[in-house]
């Protein structure tokens, strides 16, 4: 069949390749261990599509070939960071074959940290601590340079001041109050582009955005800091993570506005000046953006 | 702050808007009644950007404005579908404000299905039925044409036989053995474009792209059609929904290869002839296309 | 360590096995084939405890080769239903070794359901079906009759009206209207116990279960059947299965209330006459019971 | 309906209530702010079943009234830890009415951690930090005392050596290798009973559950402690738990066992030591336990 229907049809895009490959590394440097867990997506185009066309799988470097392929690697180069390694897989099918014309791994680290008491760390004994997402996006093409994203997602904070919502748009549909002073939560999203690969510190960098979010969301320690809007703060964030990390020029954050509402008491006849409030599943605000640094040809 | 740093960069993107916004929407016909039940993403992109800049929220329309207005627009205009309803989100932006430049809609309807008993249907009970979902995702840009996809996500099927994988690459790390005969078993996702939205009957097309995937997928009802490669039954379904629905210009098909693997009994002292499998949780292979129709500029 | 104190101390219970055991299973009758895909949970007890006690494992059969026996099982016994298979399960551990003290197995089978069309049933063509979820949980002690329960749970329905909640008790903290006519929504959970193991028909007794609770529900098709709350309804259910079934002695159901409130649009300036409600994802009511034939003794 | 049958059945158990009632309360101590976010279900049985039997509500208290008590008493009596509050609960109804014969609260409490960075902490941001979920189940009886359990969920340690497995029993269809070093990962759920209620401190008790099952787990912060089996660390952290904690009677501990395995690499002429593991999502072992204090009336 489909033999007529393809003078009329064309690929805009093929790919395949394994999800959700799982993989533990154990370094040891005496008694003292290092882990690092990892899942990988991994997605490869081939240059002729007559897998699809035809049936004929020659060209085919199966699914379970590429789940081995991170396995083996894994062993072979070692993994020190999630977008080394990401930058070896793709280098790897892009240089071991011939015909294969893009590689693409999606890569996530699962957030293990070293059990630590009084400052002493454990030589071998680690704690699952999701507070954050560690992950990487690498992309590279036949003869063109692997492209980096790192990022984190599901970092969520929470601020119990310091926050309002003011002098904004109204409609004949707007039942919303303004407010000088909200509680305000957010499960933050954030992927930032490198501009190269080589001599870039990614765990260094992962940290810092971290660092950056925290101080743009809770402001000084003892008093905190006004954000009038979710925008305003997401882009302050942004504007000082492209000041300091020069190897960034591109990042997109998403803060979605968990809700916390003030559970109205007066039919019970109870006063609750903003102490009890009530969690929303949904619906959930939701302020994107993404900013990058300008390009010099553009000055 | 951000003031000289404002000077070095710029957005590439920026939009807000409410997740998760539901609604069970009950028509009533006497005593039958009609239900549609659907979950909205709205986001809504602003002319002026001085929100981020310099937290001036007199251009935002609140998000809590957004959730009413999708109710309140689920009574004024009814639901007859998601994708209508969508079009009608896009257009209340885009002509009720003049600064707004874009608005996007992604929306799911919940799998309710009427109660039935040898073909009588129930007035007014429904069981949950999700064996698929059916969603659409709806953009319009200020004086543009709406862009319409429609798209089924997780409806899962498996065949016992008439699935094979032969005749691919071998490298080093190839340990798979060839097979003529096969378990296979997807959860196919699947998103398509209209070429206009006029006289589109969406829910017609979309029991038609779910018949064209079992009917390539599973082949005739009593002897199945045998599969060479995911790749080929994943472009022969493309192909067949291309030529059935005209107003469908391109389709995005998505089938994960979710393994059962036949267990190897044979130091238990127990030959298992394919009986008994092991369902993998991960990995899972994955191939994707997306195939269009000719531009007929392009002939 | 854990010397002296074990003078003080004493076990309640212990107990240990393989969670997540999962196998298809696939019967062929010439091109015909048939399915079972199930997940179990096995426990067992031991006679002695020295395993937790001094660390001695020569009493542990390893978790693995319980896998391996769910498995080997599957082959060599065949799996007609989940009942029958856990049986066989249970039966097994209590005959092959002489200190096992109790076999415990929670059985799920996947709501795999065949293609059909206009009639006709494809050969060996499946779709994943989720309307409700069938569970069974075998238990046997050393020189004691194996206890069946069998179960459903997640079986989602709604009915549009024919439910009311009215004439209950009032006190300062109740604000809550009450109404002759409203959406009522839940997600039924259904628990029952054998009275042997027998010559009963698991499949059909499993069947009965699940019109029983369509019939109580929605009533007649026509028009539905009042139910003045979830208390009755559940309690006519119950009553109802334990007449149509004398195998089952015993059921428990729960049976969530999951609102849907009628949004309040006045102040948009809307009259919104219980056509558009919300679906709230929290709280939710949440009824149960459980009934029993009496014991004759007792009469 | 349901007449002629009711002479032949018999309630064995009857409840209703709310689930998943969530609140955020807010303790404002200056410009310091303290957080407690919870969930509660609430489950209570009345004395008459004559909503069941019936349709009569009068005896009902709705569940929503019982959110609205669950917020109430929040803001009236202040949530100082979740086992205090939901005895608050319990008590509540159990005295507010004189047709409640048992109230029952199971109640999470939301992992918020306070912001800190070099030993400051900040006044009112906080992390959601899931290391370990907190729990509590209080159930009260009409003129009985109420009793409390607290628990801990989902806390998932990993050690990359100091566990072992030999010596196990050998069957036809054991397989299993055995070991003297191998990975062991668990996600621990621990359950205890407290055997008063009047002079406990909540917050340290469930500390020091947390420190003693680290310690047992881990061992000696540079070398670790051997394990011969999850039994006996499961036993030994019980034991520890109950010398340590005088107001706790009886703990249950499950430990499942989460499998990593070693990659066999020989197939691609690759040697893996042990660096390369393979994170199993399924099966896990599952070994549990529950240990009391010996009662004084059996010495």
């Amino acid at each position: 069949m489909a033999t007529a229907a393809d003078q009329n049809v064309e690929f805009v895009r093929t790919g395949y390749g394994k999800n959700l490959v799982k993989v533990l590394v154990i370094r040891r440097q005496g008694s003292h261990h290092y882990i690092i867990e990892l899942m990988a997506n991994v997605e490869i185009t081939l240059k002729s599509r007559k897998d699809y066309l035809t049936g004929d799988n020659s060209d085919i470097i199966p699914t379970d070939t590429i789940k081995n392929t991170v396995h083996a690697l894994a062993k072979i180069k070692g993994v020190k960071t999630i977008e080394q390694f990401s930058l070896d897989i793709c280098n790897h099918f892009l240089t071991s074959f011939n015909h294969v014309l893009r590689a693409k791994v999606y890569m996530e680290e699962a957030p293990w940290r070293r059990l630590e008491k009084n400052g002493a760390e454990h030589a071998h004994a680690f704690i699952y601590s999701p507070e954050a997402f560690r992950f990487c996006d690498v992309e590279q093409t036949l003869n063109g340079s692997p492209v980096v994203h790192s990022g984190m997602r599901d970092m969520k904070v929470l601020k119990t001041t310091q926050s309002g919502f003011e002098g904004f748009l109204r409609d004949r549909f707007t039942t919303l109050q303004e407010t000088k002073d909200r509680c305000f939560c957010t499960s933050v999203y954030a992927k930032w582009r490198y501009n190269n690969v080589q001599d870039v510190d990614f765990d260094a960098a992962w940290k810092t955005v971290k660092e950056t979010i925290f101080e743009r969301f809770a402001g000084p320690y003892d008093r905190g800091e006004y954000s009038p809007s979710v925008q305003k703060t997401l882009y302050e964030t942004q504007v000082l993570v492209l000041e300091r990390i020069p190897e960034v020029d591109e990042i997109e954050i998403v803060m979605p506005n968990q809700h916390y509402f003030i559970i109205d008491m007066t039919k019970m006849g109870i006063a609750n000046q903003n102490e009890v409030l009530l969690p929303l599943d949904s619906p959930s605000g939701n302020i994107t953006g993404t900013l990058r640094r300008k390009q010099r040809a553009r000055l």
